[in-house]
């Protein structure tokens, strides 16, 4: 059966999931949440994620959210893209805690405000706020790639794609790869894997369709 | 051997860790961090968590970081605390993730800002969007815990811990929990668990010893 991704493009958490999913050979379609006109806070919506969050996964019987723990799933049904002891398990799971602690939760509102609120409604001294907060994550996540081709274990796995989940995204947020030289190579290695696209281009919308 | 947690009385991710080895009769002791005057940030506790953040985890040969990754393995170490179902154990996870991308990292910045920074240094606007967001947050887990005892399954799991990780604190940062009455009732109920004690006796440091 078809797996079932509720998305949009501008998500990087959902990317980490369609990522993940073509990555580890599961069929899977996307179902086109549309966030900006309200989408995510309907009652439908709501009944399916009480989190009014995307993504949202379907497979079968069986309804996750929270991309860390959808990631995890895919990684356990497939046997891949997961640490393949225990030790690398914990490994995995801690990179995963990480992002949605420091990294993507603090990347996610910046972008947003940056690029997808009138700047009349931006609130002041915000974006600078968290722009300093994300410095401080992006140098531990190049320092951790200094001598790593990948972030855990010897492989690609689901905490290299929850990562890298906004890294790809054009919209200037105050990243810019010039900056992080590890963190540069380690995108331009994840995007050389077979079957990667851009985030718009694996999930429909962008913000072409508002322009 | 006796576990050890690298924690300090005011944060509210190793008081989570703190409970929950409590709970799960894990003998441990606190390893003091001296959070307020740098002491996650030298290279000594660099080279122990590479994050610089507390809380960290040494039980024998184990290191650990981040705390769901440690909640999940004392639950896996005690039999404690966990999912009883696979299905149980992803809502556990689920509620794991959410505390880290909404709940307990938007509360931890903004107590920190609002308390443990003067108010000359302050950014201003940041405190009030924080505020306007963590509602948001607060309105999901006080709904989801209508006509539920605990937020994932029918017993107390490490889901419960991680939510209520900042939300017994005194300082003041916007949180009243009168204005959401299933949470009230909620920390009543961990809090009469057998063993529970507040943050600041069960770690070392509280904000008087820098009065």
């Amino acid at each position: 059966m078809t797996a079932k991704l509720y998305c949009f493009g501008e998500s990087g958490n959902a990317y980490k999931v369609a990522l993940a999913l073509t990555f580890a050979d599961i069929e899977w379609e996307p179902i086109y949440v549309d966030f900006f006109n309200g989408g995510a806070r309907t009652p439908e919506f709501r009944a399916l994620n009480e989190m009014s969050e995307v993504p949202v996964l379907v497979d079968g019987e069986t309804t996750l959210t929270q991309s860390g723990v959808i990631l995890d799933y895919i990684s356990s049904k497939s046997g891949k893209l997961g640490g393949r002891s225990a030790a690398e398990r914990r490994e995995v799971l801690r990179w995963l805690f990480w992002d949605n602690h420091k990294l993507s939760t603090q990347i996610g509102t910046t972008r947003f405000l940056a690029n997808f609120v009138p700047e009349e409604k931006r609130p002041a001294g915000v974006i600078p706020f968290f722009q300093s907060r994300l410095k401080a994550a992006y140098s531990v996540l190049n320092t951790h790639l200094e001598g790593r081709k990948w972030v855990a274990g010897e492989a690609m796995t689901i905490a290299d794609l929850s990562l890298c989940g906004y890294l790809y995204y054009p919209e200037p947020f105050g990243f810019d790869r010039k900056d992080w030289p590890n963190i540069d190579i380690w995108l331009d290695r994840i995007a050389a894997v077979p079957g990667w696209e851009h985030p718009y281009d694996l999930m429909p919308g962008n913000p072409s369709d508002r322009a």
